[in-house]
């Protein structure tokens, strides 16, 4: 019998959640952005579920959103990623670890050196999640007056990845003989200097610290535009993808894969994960009754001023417990608009539940018991919409052991998940090949 | 009886050790570097001993010796600060954790965020070793085809210096309400923003990261210049001081809290800690013995070439068996020249053992029994050439175990040393303020 395919299941983390209501839930860690016991909890409860990897978000600033907006949000505040994870290191021993780094605002001899550290304390564990920040308040921070534009920040990013997995192979595997006789500790045959000279970045090198465990760390990205496509086919081992139905998420996973082949790269060394927020219950009713409590504690206001952004029209003008009125074509994004108004008349809801749901969280989300959500996965998968899942849960902790305690079990019986971890390294669970040394055999 | 003056312990911490020849003394743990558990221990051993800190050490580029005395350093490679700290942070609960961070190759806005989350996650113990980087190698993997002057880099990292501490004061203590009922996550009002412009740094802010339990972190220097002497006066709470004599430490010692007096500062709100490698033994014949054989580890080779450097003459003419010829004045340091020509005198050692010793280690060094090092410790205390030290181990675990059995019992029976905690955060161990928010109080 071959090998069914099999899910991989990162877990998306915020630490409070990313539901812009969840810390008002009953019983929610509201203060989990600097608990650290309760974000080891979480960790060790998802490796117990052999997750392939616990996958931190960042931003370089506070959201830009206006203060009456911001001050309602629990994402203001969060530890640093590398500093967490590397404290998580140590709480657990086979899930990996990926974090978010900035192309734009950080430097690749830092960005290669904290990767490569964290690699080594989690014994091949890491994953960078590469992104070129989209917040242009980020620029203020970094000496910046401006957010350098898309194109010239994916370039720099191109770049930054070449120089990034270039000191990463400064070391040969075998380069440190330690010979306590002969008092020579590397053997400089075994050790290569970068010397790059590039269009955004200079890097000398070489990067003082031994190759990762895993060659390289995992690379992750984010991207759906067109260049952004590009990058993951030439360079990503995982995508988070972001598309909102299986239609979508089909389209991107065949325009991928596709560019993969035409590149030469094995399609199967590219693992394509939708984020999905899951809301399990032990029925579809509660399931929908524990989103809909979640959506309620989504500030109204704010909610009605995204709504008015997404339909290009002031909501507000609206009765809040009426029905959507028809709306006209206007300057939003038709996609987004059709998306909007698709979804109001699917479920029914009024303009103030329509305003919560998109001030939740707007993005693909399996909603039901068990087993219709590991049916809806599964259907992505065998569609090939998606390689698995970035998991989001709606609150924390209930929804994270809600997902465990129930679906996981579900998607194990059919044999979509696995038991036990296979391997100890992240591209172990994730079926990825190590990278060879491009100086060094 | 009033309190006697307490001396306060730091480790600087290299993986392997200081010693250049550490890494071949028997018994020593070569792969330190990498070796988690190792450091982990060694974190554990210190602060069972009631040091005050762990002390991280920090590179931007391997160090820029030639390729042949390179390979036989121990110094090549190693973890990251901020990852093996944030991790050695959930395998101790007390022990303060120092970091080294670059004001040159960094930007305050990461430095900022990334010692506050460090002081999260450790519950109030993290510090910041302000460097500003003289490895003029280190430009070159940021970059730059130079390395910036004394001056400037001076200049930016007092800069800086206002810019980091002013992101730890974004936030008011008390502005994370979390207010289920209103929504309200945080208080605007109990939010600052810096929107700082200065000559070397533009930083808008805030810090997305709640205020560091202690404030700020503990800020340490090691600048000895004119410039590092008056920046420490202004900003230091700890020195890492380098003086190599009693009588140098002494003049040091009343130099910057001189300077404390003249700015309005309180002298004790700075603890000046020289590192002092020490090397424990039962008798005083059997540490010399030690500090002989770790000497004799040391490449002949590279050793000669330092020699040869510090005398400024070619010191490979000599007969390595012989003593040192009279050697005329040269164009080398004069203090460093009469240092090592009184070395040799006193100890009465070859050319070769010289070498070695200055290629090993060549800085202040405590070698004798535990009560002739107590001797030497309560001197300095006392005459005021120190108000504690920051300890280097020979070559670990043994010199690091031995100290910690010997060395410590023997300064706790004197009064001299903590026997408990009194306290949970560095600045409580250290008896220093913890700084008020500009903004809030």
């Amino acid at each position: 019998m071959p090998a069914q395919r099999q899910l991989r299941l990162g877990a998306f983390m915020r630490p409070v959640s990313i539901h812009t209501g969840a810390w008002r839930y009953p019983g929610a860690q509201r203060d989990a952005n600097f608990n650290y016991p309760a974000l080891r909890r979480y960790a060790q409860t998802l490796e117990r579920a052999r997750f392939d990897a616990f996958f931190m978000a960042d931003h370089l600033a506070l959201l830009n959103m206006p203060i009456e907006a911001l001050k309602r949000s629990h994402t203001a505040t969060s530890f640093e990623p590398f500093t967490l994870l590397s404290a998580l290191s140590q709480a657990t021993e086979r899930i990996g670890l990926v974090a978010t780094a900035s192309t734009t605002f950080d430097e690749p001899f830092h960005v290669a050196r904290r990767f490569a550290s964290l690699d080594h304390l989690s014994a091949g564990r890491a994953g960078w999640n590469i992104v070129t920040t989209a917040n242009p308040d980020a620029a203020l921070n970094f000496g910046r007056t401006e957010q350098p534009d898309h194109a010239l920040r994916y370039a720099r990013a191109r770049e930054f990845y070449d120089v990034v997995t270039g000191l990463w192979d400064s070391w040969a595997d075998d380069a440190f003989v330690r010979d306590a006789d002969s008092g020579v500790y590397f053997d400089p045959a075994r050790l290569h200097t970068l010397d790059h000279r590039g269009e955004h970045l200079s890097v000398k090198g070489p990067l003082h610290i031994a190759r990762p465990v895993q060659g390289w760390p995992v690379i992750v990205q984010a991207g759906a535009s067109e260049p952004g496509r590009q990058l993951a086919a030439e360079t990503a081992e995982v995508i988070f993808a972001a598309q909102p139905t299986l239609a979508d998420g089909r389209a991107f996973y065949a325009d991928v894969k596709g560019r993969m082949d035409r590149l030469g790269r094995n399609r199967d060394h590219l693992k394509i994960l939708p984020g999905a927020l899951v809301v399990v219950g032990e029925t579809a009713e509660a399931a929908r009754a524990i989103r809909a409590r979640l959506d309620s504690l989504v500030h109204e206001q704010s909610a009605i001023a995204s709504l008015s952004i997404a339909l290009g029209c002031d909501a507000s003008r609206f009765d809040p417990d009426g029905r959507l009125p028809p709306i006209p074509e206007t300057n939003a994004s038709k996609s987004s608009r059709e998306r909007v108004l698709r979804l109001a008349e699917e479920e029914g809801l009024t303009v103030r539940q329509l305003a919560q749901r998109l001030g939740g969280y707007g993005g693909l989300a399996f909603v039901g018991t068990a087993r219709q959500i590991a049916d809806q996965m599964q259907q992505w998968l065998e569609l090939e919409g998606a390689d698995g899942f970035n998991v989001m849960f709606p609150w924390l902790p209930g929804g994270l052991d809600a997902f465990v305690a129930d679906v996981i079990p579900e998607l194990q019986g059919r044999g979509l998940f696995r038991r036990e971890y296979e391997g100890s390294t992240l591209r172990e669970h994730l079926g990825l090949p190590r990278p060879e040394n491009r100086h060094f055999r």
